[in-house]
């Protein structure tokens, strides 16, 4: 059930959104108007993220695949309180985006571009705005989260079991970067990675039908997904069962398709393309606002309370998941000193003591040496002495010479997840997003 | 039934394609050989296309979306002699390809090429290889197909009605771009759309069960499409059956999947890899050649019999369309003379008199106007005067301003092929791939 609390935290990322892109006098109100209930009911109840450290390792990822939608994300960063961090990364104490922040949305050396930029505003997991990119980044953290916790975990030590929600469209589903990127994931049977589909049936042009007329949830268990539904973007308990059903699902990542309504409470603009990519206007947002019981006449308000009740769930849950996890490492380091310095070295991503020491040269002579295979001898003379160097060829490795063909590297499956050998299948596109999502997770894919 | 004579031609074009690829000591021989008796079943018994003018409007297209199985496009053309056209698109009265060019393949400036090109050698519809490319590619000839009958086609009058067949493979199903435009054909319900799914469970770094493991029939279901399956690539009367299947369908385009064994009949590369991208090597050719009942020591050898076989089925079938057609349109030229007018300078890619006499001049002013703007501006002027220029903007064209807005130019969609206004969704790849299939069919796309 969704208390009053709820529904106002919820109308607050409405609100802040409608007001952002209106005194921008552009942006993209609608989406993020339609999915509040459903970041909030991911965020508050599910993620786990602690605003005070949002490059905490373990942490859960949120990917906004939609990246046009990106007042939603702001306003989740400023409502939860996410710290920005410095370039070390580490937690400046200042917020990652103040309420004037939100006030500038959209102008230049803003902390709230139009689409939300990595390593600009902290919070932010990833670059997106050409659609279906998120969706496929999702899947290289995915990987990266599996890949961790087979590398690293230990006996009593489950310092990676990290989940990644990557929210999307139709745009997102018909950019062919994301078919390849689900066959992929399905293929690795990625548990820890779950799509949640905006199903709200209008594009730039006008109405779905236009264009798209698949059963998407019909195509997703063909390419083997777990595949649920909601039938209304405000049930937040439908909601949270399905992300429940999510959790427990390990065999298969989990799409949720949820039904909603673009700019949901607009009399005039709800289920139209023209609350897409335009601010709705003064008067439609007053009505906006009324039918939400909102005061008309008040930009930008964060009522009391909303802060406060954010920080009671979402922040408290991320606190305690990350406190747990520093001690946790901490016993770790005693434990296993030269697995921890590998991951404070990926971390801080630099590379181990005499990574350069085997690297092969090659004399010059007069019929040379294909460089496909000289590079294949670099790549294996340093991925011997990086160990989270890792990557493929999107099936052109006996061409490419990409192979780590040392006994250790081995070859990523769903029954090795601890692989340095990618098999991509002939999918070029999602393999370089994929190999964008590894790389935010700190590894050195290629 | 499969009766001696088929089998002979199925071996001539198996025995081709691997003596051609042990020649240029490079290639791919395993496909042709898997492939053979489903290219035979089709041209032999279905394909709509004359030899004697292999450039005829309403010949059907077959697009070898695997453009490294070339030899089995070469063989074909060669067996069922294909005659050559020159820069006119006349026929030359040449062979596109004769026997000494096949021996020739891969070398250069041959008529042979790795990939088939279009334009190079006469009967290639287009231009393969970057794998998915030519299924999308399809899609736009499918269009173009009901694009020209519903423009030109009148009662009494059918002047188009072709179908396009494409043959693909696992690494087509896997790009992204494929995915793309199999949405979108189902969308428009492409009926006269099949695709041909080679599916040999081989890719080049091994087996598909490293990368692969959806479920492809599901998938297409789920996008709308008729799904077939064919259990034996060997199996002419199966395979007939499912054409015949195809044909029958008028709601939605149709996809065979068809199990084979790459490399078929080599008793110690089928099956494999090894079989997909190199030579067979010439003792393991003389096995298979052993295995298909074949006369071991030689090579290039075309039975007695077989281009006389495929000159009485495919080459009179098509013969009798092509002459029917031209009786057709001859009387269509009288009826209708502005239309075949139109038809005539498509064909001939010339544009109609007069079509830049109402382009706007845009005066210099401080100001100016957006080059999008103006760009719809010239773009609505030259569309009312080329009635086959037609295009869209992947569902950006409130933006870019592509829309062609005057009353006859209507929206392209499954119950007015007339229309010339595409929304193509948010699928930028298949966007360009459609629209070279298109301009391939001689409309002029943007």
């Amino acid at each position: 059930m969704a208390t009053d609390l709820d529904r106002l935290c919820i109308n607050t990322i409405r609100t802040l959104s409608m007001d952002a892109v209106q005194q921008a006098n552009s942006g993209h109100p609608g989406t993020p108007m339609a999915m509040a209930p459903v970041a909030y009911a991911l965020w508050q109840r599910r993620l786990r993220f602690d605003p005070e450290d949002p490059q905490w390792p373990n942490r859960d990822r949120f990917v906004l695949s939609i990246g046009h939608a990106s007042m939603l994300l702001y306003s989740l960063l400023h409502l939860t309180g996410v710290k920005a961090v410095n370039a070390q990364n580490e937690p400046s104490g200042d917020l990652a985006v103040t309420l004037d922040d939100i006030k500038q949305f959209r102008q230049l050396d803003g902390k709230c571009p139009g689409h939300p930029e990595y390593r600009w505003t902290s919070g932010v997991e990833t670059t997106t705005g050409p659609l279906g990119q998120g969706f496929a980044n999702s899947v290289g953290m995915a990987i990266a989260s599996r890949w961790q916790a087979a590398t690293f975990n230990r006996q009593g030590f489950e310092l990676f079991n990290f989940d990644v929600y990557a929210l999307g469209g139709d745009g997102c589903m018909m950019e062919g970067l994301s078919g390849e990127a689900h066959s992929l994931a399905a293929h690795l049977k990625l548990s820890n990675l779950c799509w949640i589909y905006d199903n709200n049936r209008i594009t730039i042009e006008g109405h779905t039908t236009l264009a798209f007329s698949e059963d998407v949830g019909a195509r997703f268990i063909g390419y083997g997904w777990n595949v649920l539904k909601v039938g209304d973007a405000n049930d937040l308990d439908l909601l949270d069962q399905a992300l429940q059903t999510f959790k427990q699902t390990t065999d298969r990542p989990t799409l949720i398709i949820v039904d909603s309504h673009i700019a949901y409470g607009s009399p005039n603009k709800q289920d139209t393309h023209a609350a897409h990519g335009e601010p709705l206007g003064d008067e439609e947002i007053a009505l906006t606002k009324r039918h939400y019981g909102w005061p008309e006449d008040q930009q930008f308000l964060v009522p009391q309370g909303v802060r406060e009740h954010f920080s009671h769930g979402m922040g408290l849950r991320g606190k305690e998941a990350r406190h747990t996890w520093v001690d946790l490492f901490e016993r770790y380091r005693r434990a296993f000193p030269d697995l921890a310095d590998h991951f404070m070295r990926m971390q801080r991503r630099e590379l181990p003591e005499g990574w350069d020491q085997a690297l092969p040269t090659f004399p010059a002579d007069a019929k040379g040496l294909a460089s496909r295979d000289s590079s294949g001898k670099v790549l294996n003379a340093i991925a011997r002495t990086v160990p989270w160097l890792m990557g493929g060829s999107a099936d052109l490795a006996p061409s490419t010479k990409t192979r780590l063909t040392f006994d250790e590297a081995g070859d990523l499956s769903a029954t090795n997840y601890k692989g340095r050998n990618f098999h991509f299948g002939v999918r070029e596109h999602a393999m370089a997003a994929i190999l964008n999502g590894l790389s935010l997770s700190h590894l050195r894919p290629y």
